[in-house]
């Protein structure tokens, strides 16, 4: 199984926090991960392919072709640094998932990662209007500083977390990288900027990171309307070109921002 | 395909007995084992992770997430010694579980076990009142002490054992690691310590053990207790949380002993 | 993709023919690969494991476990020697199949064949009563020989060989080494020991061997009724013990001859 | 995962265009790339062959297997060469198809190639009289060509290119192999020599060949009386012989051109 990391640039980081946004239900994971790569005008620094992606591209509005990938930015803070890993997928199988997995963490231990946030949707199949964010750790002791920003820790039974979101608070732990895992109520039937906004106001709080919680008001009401737009689009262009869709894209994130 | 082991400790055991109680039908085989594993006071020695496992982690009550794993554990008898194999997770794929087996075969030769006992549920698709233990064997000097102890060896016709209860007997018969599965009818709807306790009793006269009878009628009933506590709560986390479940999870393990 | 292959004798031949005889439509190929096995008195020298075979285990009515697995015989003719490939599974994905193939071939070329007959069923969805054979080569110097004796080689339109059948002629192609597909017509639907007898006939003529017809004719008869017991027995059992079947086994074989 | 290139000729170009013509949707890519081979009397001078290609082989009319394989042609124009790959079948899973784009690159590469036309049909689920092309690029230098050529580039929203085609764009772009996808519109229903002639008066202009487009009109003319023959033969076929077809197998072909 192959994955090839090619890198732009080589940052020099202080114990990074890595912050994982890749697509998931609702994107809200990706939405909110995004959001903050733009705020804190994050950089790029490297990219991820793998014969563990789909097999298929993207075709943008532009007719120019999107590759699978997974993508790397890091920020320099005042007083700590950030490392996203973002994209435009996840893999197809249980072994791709894992391995990478393993890859992220390979590359975020490499700069000196100890801690991460992982961010994801909570699918509940019926409108959300007030979004709550839910949290599972991988150490309890980020337990509290959950509990006081208001996420639901303690829950009444078991649940799971699919995907790439919980194997790295899994596979993290193993390595001593502990964090949480963030994930934004959501209905789970279209993309939610709303419960990315809810996920985000935590991850800031607890990153210590300032930004314009009015401009991100604006954005996911702008993005809203895109979004919306998007779908109109996305239901003609079925209708006219007939492209047949295995998996849901995430072609709504280009209206976003 | 990737399988890490983790040694906490190195035991020296005289020619163990293998017993496995990984998930399956009825999660019979499982409660058996866990059971034993608590009277006994066994001790953990070693943890087993896979790219091979379902790419996903449970999220326990406390929020904690609990990774995808096997376990293994020894007890040191007055007359010989048992290794147990248990877990929350077989493979995902047919590699997978062929490689699982080698790898828990490996650990236990490695400690010396010539003789195993793999336990799991046997679907019968309707309540079971009284469950009847069926067993299959890898050497046919297995099936006289089977059969004095009530359990059904021959059969009319062929059937099959999925998973790795069977393989390990199939896969352990090449090294020379004979034994037997004993298999507890069961609904296969629900999970049923009912029919683990039928599956216990062979098994404790099998190996020469002494365990509190009592003690496991009792836990019985406060696990059934527990489980339908737990189907409750699960039920209710369901609509609450809307959390996506690909896979039956044990969860109501949690609950029992 | 682990393939285990253990010899337990290491036969010298004289340029043997390669017969593949694995489970497939109606059986036919099994059942027509191992009458001749036993008129022939071929003896046993390796059997092959492997990770790509289904993840389960047969019970025997003993209670004997069986493991999936591929046998190979070998018969010392008086002109010409004979490999048998038989067992209870093919692999479960592509690449468990094309890699079985390879094996297969590396252990035939080893031994020196040069061609091979590939056996199995042809399912037209029907009743069949006079069942023709069917044939596919993979030189044309194997279409006169085959139609000498009956068998359709020439047809309306493409068709396909699904599995090891088809995939040993074309992976065996680029060895050189040659040979044929007979195919029985057969329902498909259950297993066909009528379609293995019409096969087993033009099988022994292009092998110029001698077997008693007679015993064969009997043999099916038997066959027939024994698979009838058989498929009675199998439905008590699964109504008695609701043993899960994910796919079909080839019990039916252990009541044939 | 096993890929075997077997060279018959070793041919010496000057950077070659790459054309991709493997089969998908209607069949359209590979019916234009084929034509185009004829035309130009294009050389063989690879075959790829794969484990992760699907597990069975075709039976032609003539009784003779077909192996599943890719197959490499090469014309040497007056001003510039093209490597061809076409074949009967694309790879079973991600990772194959992945591997399956790497190693026809490594080829075209090997070959000095630096640029690259991928052919495929965009299925609209109607039929279709006058299909209009589509293209998507991995490079925005190759949409004024696409678009003075009639080619549709821009769209309202985002597609996909499933399969080779798409990837072969995002891996080449890696690579810096640039180039675009003419996907001809098509129903999706049934093989379509009508859109492949779209799509190859589109070819033909951008690689600057001269090719007969009066034999091009006749051909698609006879191959589509031969495609809808095919189609007979192969309902009979199925009727007769009942062979089960897991996937659509590229017969038609052997009836154009």
């Amino acid at each position: 199984m192959q994955f090839d990391v090619v890198y732009t640039r080589r940052p020099e980081l202080r114990s990074p926090v890595l912050v994982e946004g890749l697509p998931g239900i609702g994107h809200v994971g990706k939405i909110a991960a995004m959001h903050l790569i733009r705020e804190l005008r994050a950089k790029k620094f490297a990219r991820l392919y793998s014969a563990t992606f789909p097999p298929h591209v993207v075709i943008r509005k532009s007719g120019m072709i999107e590759e699978m990938k997974n993508e790397f930015y890091y920020w320099e803070g005042e007083e700590r640094d950030i490392i996203f890993v973002v994209g435009n997928t996840q893999s197809t199988s249980p072994e791709g998932q894992y391995l990478l997995c393993e890859k992220i963490l390979d590359i975020a231990q490499e700069l000196g990662a100890e801690e991460m946030y992982t961010l994801g949707g909570l699918g509940v199949g019926r409108p959300v209007d007030s979004p709550r964010v839910f949290g599972a750790v991988n150490h309890p002791r980020y337990i509290p500083p959950l509990e006081e920003r208001g996420v639901i820790v303690k829950r009444d039974g078991a649940g799971q977390i699919i995907g790439v979101s919980g194997m790295l608070l899994s596979q993290g732990k193993r390595r001593r990288i502990y964090g949480a895992c963030l994930m934004g109520e959501t209905s789970g039937f279209y993309v939610d900027p709303n419960s990315a906004r809810a996920v985000l106001e935590v991850l800031v709080s607890l990153l210590g990171v300032e930004v314009s919680m009015e401009r991100l008001a604006r954005r996911v009401k702008d993005a809203a309307r895109r979004v919306e737009e998007a779908a109109k689009l996305e239901r003609k262009m079925m209708e006219d070109m007939g492209i047949l869709r295995r998996e849901p894209t995430d072609d709504e994130m280009r209206y976003i921002g």
